[in-house]
Parts: C-alpha cells; structure tokens; sequence
C-alpha cells in the first residue's frame, strides 16, 4: 500500500522476485518481523499480493521491473528459479544485493550444472550424463551416449530436461532406444536440453532444508521423508521412516552442499535413499515445499529463516517442536471447488494448520497444505490427510 | 492491491474497523488461511497496512468507509474499541454481518455497564460506584457518593474513566476527597465519565483469552500471568505463578463472561488475584496483548481463532505447546530508536520469536513484542527479556 520506500526504509524492505505462495508466506513471515515487502508479480491477482506491502507487476526477465523493486529494498530475493541470470549479473555488479547470488541460481536452474558440481565436490549423485543437443527436424536413428550410457547401467534410464521441461513434465522414464529416441525427438522440437539418468531403485525419498548466512552460519532442519506422486509432492513427514543415521548423513550432505554453492537463505535439497546409499536428486535455492512443515512443526520456519540469511541476521533455531509432523498438500479437485468453501470441515480436524494460498482454483492446481504435530506418525498422517481431504484432493490427478 | 473484490468473493474477505497492530496479526493470520482482508486505517501507513489484502483509509465513526468495508466483506470485525456504536448497529439492521456485535461491544466500551452486567450475573467485581457527572466550571467541595464509598471501603481509592479517558490515562488513585475533588474536576472539563472503586490489595494480575463462535462454542487458553507497570502491559507469563486451582478459576469465569457478553470472536478477561479471591477488572471484545504468547505458545493463536470465531468455522485447539512461555513488550526508547535496527542482537538470542509492528518509533510507543518457549520461567523470561531489552526498553517509561 505504501508508496516507493524512502531511502532510510530499505534496511527492512525485502524485495521478492515471484508472487506464489512461497513470496506469500515470505510476506506473512516479513511482516510478523516488521519488514517491508516489494514483490514482482506477473498480475495483480498473484497469490502475494494478498501479504505483501508493495506488488509491482512486471516480468523478472526484465530490466525495468527488478530495477523498480530493487531501487525500494536493501535485498532481492526469490521465490521461483525463471529469472535472467545476466540481468541479475548486471543489477549485482552495480551494487544492488541479491542473495543467493547468481553463481548460486546457475547451480540450482541447471540439473547438469549442478550434478556435475555435486559430483566433483565427491557429494553422492546417481550416474548420469548429459546428450548433446539434436536437431529437432530429423528423426534420429539411436544416439551413442545414451547407448554406451545403458551398456553401463542398463534399461530402463530417465531422460530428465536439465533446465524448463514442456507440457508439465522434465522427467521421462524410457525403457529402450526407441523411446528414449521419442522422448530426444520431442524435446528437441521444444528445444529442452536432456541429460540421462541411471534409474534409482528408490526405497524413501527425502528432503533437507537448510538456512545459511553470507557470513557461514549453517543450520539445517531435520530431514523429512516425502512421498511423491507422478513427480508431485504429496505428503511429507518428519522424521519419516528413514533410519535416523542415515537422516544425520542427509543432513550432513545438505550442510555441504549449501556451503559448497555459497547459499545465503534457504536451500532444499532432495535426496534418494537406495539400497543402502544416499543420493542427492534436487536442489532449490530457496523456500520449499518440502519445507512447509517448519512453520508449525520447527523453531523457526523456513521462510524467517530465509528472511534471516538473506538480511544477514543471525539464524533461528532449526529444532522441531513435536515429536512427529506431517504436512499433506492440497490440489485442486475436479470440480474446481475453492477450497475455502470447504474450512469449516477441515479445521474441524483437530490440530489441523490449514494454509491456502488465495490462488484461484483448478483440477490439479497446488492450492494449500495442512500440517498436523503430534506423538504417532500413523496418527499425525491421518489428521493430516483428513483435513487435506475436505478442502481438495490431497493426491493430485495423474498428469495427461 | 486488487480492487473491490467481487461478490462471490467476500464469503473469504474480512473486514476490520482499525489498522494497528492487532489488526496488522489479524491480516497476517488471515493471509495464511487463503482469506482476503479489507482494514479500515487513519492513515496508509498504519501498521496493518503492510499485511492487508486492501486499505480503506477513513474515520470507524464514519458511515461512509464502514460502508465501503462492509460491502467488500462477509464480515466486519474490530482492533479496538474507538467505534460508534449506533453507526455499527445502524449497518447491522442492514443485513451486514458485525461481530462482534454492538451489544457486546456497548459491554466492553463502557465500565460502568461492564461492571453492573458482570454484578448482576453474580461474576466477582471490586466493589465499584458510579459518579453523577460534574458541572467543569464550578470547583466542588466534595462528593455524597465518594464519601459514603470511602466510609464503606476506606481510602486509598480508585477513580476511573468510565469510557475513554484523558492525558493518556483512564485510571487514578486518590488518598483523600480532596485529591478525588481534583480528579472529578479535571475529568469534568474533559467530559470524561467517572466511577469510584475500592482499592484492591492485587497479589497478581492475570488475563484469560476466549475465543466464542455464534453457536456458542467456546475455547479458553490457559491464564496467563501478566506484569503492569504504570497501567502498561510489560510482562506476560504462562503459566504464572497462580495456583492452579485459581488459574482454572479464572478460565471458568471467562468463559461465563464470553457466553454472558454473547461474545462472537476472541474477549479478553483481566482479572486480579487479591488475597485468595479472584475479581474481574476488564474485559476487550478482541485479541489482546496479554494474548499474544498464544502466537507461539498454544496450538492456535488468538488471531487465528477470532477469525475462526467471527468466520463461524471451527475453533482450533487453544492448548499451550510449551511447558512455559513468556512474552516480554517492546517499548520505544529515549532515543527513538527503529528497533528493526536492533534485530541482529534480539534475533541472537536463542528461540526468540521478534514480532515488530513497523509502527514509527516513539519514546514509550508499543512497538512490538518477544515470546520465548521453553520448561522452565526462570530462564524462559530471561531469553525473552534479553531480547526485548536488546529492540528497545521492555518497561516504558513512566508517564508524565
């Protein structure tokens, strides 16, 4: 609401690149710390502008918009991975703050870039490779690294865009030459890179949340298990079912990798845990889903934190305050139903933090998330799913 | 940001008559439940300003801006009490949905009618007299009133603003019928309503939140503890150093006054613990400052369940989630320093949770508030007080 900060305000003003439900509750967490939000939407109507104390629309790939929002704030930070690194290069070299930097965000954007970090740092990754680009015009006949890649590790192998993705999707499992020949084709034509990807015997998926500050301050959460669904999160439960060293050795690894990509704020880290093995699968360099459950189920939630590291002050406490949480996300259903029609059965759940992003209802949209504390896992979850349940479909619709 | 928000809208907007910091926590509450917010402020740079979804910039004695609330709300609901009670019940008779209403409103904006109805519905009171009013022009040589109050209860007594108030105060103790004489002429002249008031022996002060939905559902937290210094909130201790038998007392006592006031939303009861007996001194129709561990502290904050409450869904639970916590005020200092400068040094002290209301600094302004969790009072009010004292003075200054 108000106008352009005066200079004297910027030492609390945040600005956010993205308007989604991460830069809303980024708002909600700023403002409880008395700090003034600018966020760049795409539209007015975006699920921040709710929270936050400035919206200015405009595209994050553009000069103008983030030369407004970093003229009003002392940091710029982010709330999704679409941003132009030059540009952010560009706003750094003259001086404005953006944290993580973009050396950090080339990291997180490119899987390949990333992987190959990982891997030279000695940090556990599956086997992987990425393929040269095709010409999207001709079929191709079968290519030699993915063919030398299956000799080594065999079928089937996931083809997985190293940046973007098209129709929804940046993961493809291919069970032989022919289709993973299909997939090569089809990505070409959207001029998505690829690299190949041994398939993971998965046995849990995991994530590790972590906050760092410019100075090295590190503090990781405990990890989380996650259960996915066609590339979706769909629940996460703290501490899961994962053996509580090989947690410890997530959470190690997690440490690493922040501090080995120079994070300031928040880094998620998503790992596999198969046969005995930790991998490390994604990274983002910011708030994340599979963070959600630090708001009620933590200290200090992921997005103080976040504020935290990225206006260097020091961190919170990462510790988590119940002895199991599960936090179950909400999709929307098939009927396009607002899930606030539908408060009054879930909070009827007890013990049930509903969140809801303000976002206009769709089939499968990620619309909120309801997290639920207590002392039984088996228990936690069902309060969980129970309330998910009465505002949406906690399970989202298999993509088509 | 957006604009009016379109009829099928408002069944998730709320409207609040007030902008400051109690407000400012109602939005950001609101904000986390997908609900959009309308506050009605003095000035755009009132404090809720930064958490709502939309300002309306206007006087609650008004009918004009209460009218532009209402019509982009479902409900309309209050931070403070400074509101015109037949505008209020002039919109209700139209059909808008006012809660509270301005039948508990008349309750907790005039101590007089709050002392008399808790009377008479056999609630324990101090014993209490109201004053006929005096004429400002002419000096009085003695009230029959106080005189035969005083022959009754002794002197010293209390004289206290009825509604209102003046010079920032609402309450005085006087020693003799002469120092009564000068309060009731300088009360005069400022048109201020008076009662007279035995002096309580208070051993301890305490405060009970409520929060009540309109089918009579009622939720109380556990009593807390609080420390005044000067009339002024400073100190907020959960569980306090009450009996426990006392405590529950307290919360039974609350609850009665929430039904019997028809409270919708949250009431906060203030009691005194006086040598072994329990007296309710005053009651707020809202959230309260003595409420605001309950952000940290219990399972559901007051903000979230006054919006349940007035919203008509499910209250949440109101257990504590700690064995023990206290909530330390932030005051402005002598130098008007922002305390957002300070937060390196509060946010360093382990588990404090800063809650800073962006509201200009002020010598002895309200700024904002810390809560501190943990097992035992001891050392969970030194972490909090440390905190505190690092933003700004925890004890205001005595008013002059």
């Amino acid at each position: 609401m108000p106008g352009p900060a005066p200079m004297k305000e910027t030492g609390w003003a945040v600005g956010i690149m993205g308007a989604g439900q991460l830069a809303r509750m980024l708002c909600e967490s700023a403002s409880a710390m008395g700090l003034h939000t600018v966020v760049l939407a795409k539209d007015a109507g975006d699920a921040a502008a709710e929270a936050a104390g400035e919206t200015v629309i405009g595209s994050p790939s553009e000069r103008d918009p983030l030369e407004i929002v970093a003229t009003r704030t002392s940091v710029v930070t982010f709330d999704h991975e679409q941003v132009d690194l030059a540009v952010l290069a560009g706003l750094e070299a003259r001086g404005v703050v953006v944290r993580p930097g973009p050396a950090t965000l080339a990291l997180a954007i490119d899987k390949a870039t990333m992987r190959r970090r990982l891997a030279s740092a000695g940090l556990p990754v599956p086997a992987f490779s990425v393929l040269r680009s095709l010409n999207g015009d001709r079929a191709s006949s079968g290519d030699a690294t993915i063919e030398a890649f299956a000799d080594e590790h065999g079928w089937p192998l996931m083809l997985k865009a190293t940046r973007g993705g098209y129709d929804g999707k940046g993961v493809w499992p291919v069970a032989s030459i022919a289709e993973a020949d299909r997939v090569r084709r089809q990505a070409a034509e959207h001029g998505t890179p690829l690299m190949v990807e041994e398939h993971v015997d998965i046995t849990t998926e995991l994530a590790v949340l972590v906050a760092r500050r410019p100075s090295g301050e590190v503090r990781s959460w405990p990890a989380a298990e996650t259960e996915q669904a066609d590339g979706v999160c769909k629940e996460v439960v703290v501490p899961g079912s994962l053996d509580p060293v090989a947690a410890r050795d997530a959470e190690e690894i997690a440490r690493r990798v922040a501090t080995m990509a120079d994070v300031v704020g928040v880094l998620a880290v998503e790992l596999f845990w198969s046969n005995g093995a930790l991998m490390v699968n994604e990274i983002a360099a910011r708030p994340h889903n599979s963070g959600h459950w630090t708001m009620e189920g933590a200290v200090t939630s992921q997005f103080e934190n976040h504020l935290r590291g990225v206006l260097d002050l020091p961190l919170g406490s990462t510790e988590r305050t119940a002895t199991c949480i599960a936090t179950v996300n909400v999709f929307g259903d098939d009927e396009g139903c607002d899930p606030r029609l539908r408060l009054s059965e879930a909070l009827a759940v007890p013990g049930a933090h509903v969140h809801l992003y303000g976002k206009a209802p769709r089939p499968g949209r990620k619309l909120g998330h309801v997290t639920v504390s207590g002392t039984h896992a088996s228990e936690v979850r069902s309060r969980g799913w129970k309330a998910a349940r009465a505002l949406g479909t906690p399970v989202p619709p298999t993509r088509r």
